[in-house]
């Protein structure tokens, strides 16, 4: 098996492509372990992967970070590949950029000042300039030939990278919080897998950071990664939260192309006044149509943290 | 691309594998297209791929009806293959088990006689027997094969075909069905693709038969398919049967197996006495445990029916 063969791209568990290049390798040796501080979390889909079929590779260059792909596939529109990870398609893009950007947007009464961690691709960006509360977007994105990319091949998504209330920063998020507190009513991070340039957005430091960046009754959400391969992980995330925050909850919807075809959401507030499971603002069908809404309503908002049992063991019995 | 490559299974889309084994034939001339009612509702999953790493090839025969391959993965235990298709894996068939079973067992007040169709690997019978309500389950399975490989193979899951409560026929269920009136509470059809010998449970006449063959207040459910790559195929599903039965609903939820990981289930209920979104009998936390549920428990039961926006523009904009 290869990455690229006979005009498929092959997405492998980033521990089961070093063992395949190094099979002679001890079993446990692997350095591409997902990783939360300093505790390693399993592979990241050991032992399944997923392919496309590709009409045309369109670029694939070495960024200062990572290896950036852009191919054109024949059922999924243009595939944009970060380290050999499908971080987004053309075709179902939505359901995460959606989620992950209006849980938070809409539990909050009126956001206005808004941070966005990563996201260099413009999706979360494009659904956050939704909100006529929005006044203000900042965004700080560490590689900026992915935006680079995104603006070229994914106009659908980039297409916010010129709004007037955007300030766009090219540098490291967990730095760049430092310097800001008390500041932002909602923070987005829209980041990679714990394994490279993403790592430090999953420790218990980065959150303590995210929390005094937020204002008193701000919220936050985070790529949360999937139940069915990522539980020890997503425990630990919900179980560091939960001394930092007074609420915190997570949220899962599916994505097609996503590996095991469903992304979670860790949703966090900072004071516990309200239930950030229920949107503070409900919208009509006519809104959710206005707003081009394809995957995200008020119903779907509050089903989205309806877990199946066997989360739910898994967060509870972590909490004990 | 093969389907056995170095050590992992590929499942392509039967279109996809004929013409890669057939490239000069016109690209429009597949026999493997999905079909319903004669119409043909496009490929499987045309361009995608998911693969699972293989320890060792269990079994591998042509039945009378189609190839049954067992083999054992790396990471989900062992894994029942249709024609090329994933059936089940040990490690995540309780999510489509449980749903495709519980939801319309719990949305009927008593549920007494139960017949599954299809269903040979055991998976939803193990979960009708877990109801204490229930007197007799009828199964008709075409492939004895596949009861005799999970027999041997998947214990975990075939587990009832030794119970007291069984009826199992070997046999065909559409016709099965028309010597069988006003006879059933709940019907469950555990289905392969419309591809291959299940096509025929996906037509219009086959749903007309179920309903004859529930009692007055019966309700039944359906293998669905999936909302990233199935919408005609569901559309058409909804359209035809909201003329046959007063109250029609679709429900959906993560399988990691399956393709683009997640699975609907059509529910229908032959009476409009009662809303089959909310469980007629509501489990308490003790219960869940006590059944062994992994899934489903009653807020699952009702969030499964909340769908994203994109589907409920699909299945209304049908309804016009």
């Amino acid at each position: 098996m290869d990455k690229l063969h006979k005009g498929w791209f092959t997405e492998f568990s980033p521990d089961d492509l070093e063992k395949m290049s190094n099979p002679d390798a001890p079993e446990d040796s692997s350095s591409k372990l997902l990783k939360s501080d300093g505790q390693e979390m399993g592979g990241a889909w050991p032992g399944q992967a997923f392919s496309l079929q590709v009409k045309k590779v369109l670029f694939h260059e070495k960024s200062k970070y990572q290896d950036v792909l852009v191919f054109e596939s024949t059922t999924y529109g243009n595939v944009l590949v970060l380290d050999g990870i499908v971080q987004a398609t053309e075709r179902d893009e939505f359901s995460y950029q959606e989620m992950l950007a209006h849980l938070p947007l809409f539990a909050h009464q009126n956001p206005k000042k808004v941070l966005i961690i990563g996201g260099g691709d413009g999706g979360i960006l494009r659904e956050v300039l939704k909100h006529d509360t929005v006044e203000k977007v900042t965004m700080c994105e560490i590689d900026e030939m992915v935006i680079d990319v995104a603006k070229k091949f994914l106009p659908g998504m980039s297409c916010g990278f010129s709004h007037e209330k955007l300030d766009l920063y090219c540098g490291d998020g967990f730095e760049f919080l430092k310097n800001h507190k008390n500041e932002f009513d909602v923070i987005i991070t829209d980041s990679s897998d714990p394994v490279g340039p993403a790592e430090s957005l999953f420790g218990q430091s980065y959150y303590e950071l995210l929390r005094d960046a937020l204002k008193e009754d701000g919220i936050l959400s985070s790529q949360g990664e999937s139940v069915w391969l990522h539980l020890p992980l997503i425990a630990h995330l919900v179980a560091f939260n939960r001394k930092i925050f007074p609420t915190v909850n997570y949220a899962q919807s599916i994505v097609s192309t996503y590996p095991s075809g469903s992304m979670g959401y860790l949703i966090c507030a900072k004071s516990d006044t309200r239930d950030v499971t229920t949107p503070a603002r409900v919208l009509s069908d006519e809104q959710v149509k206005n707003m081009n809404l394809r995957f995200y309503n008020s119903e779907v908002h509050k089903a989205a943290f309806v877990l199946p049992q066997f989360v739910r063991n898994a967060l509870e019995k972590k909490k004990e």
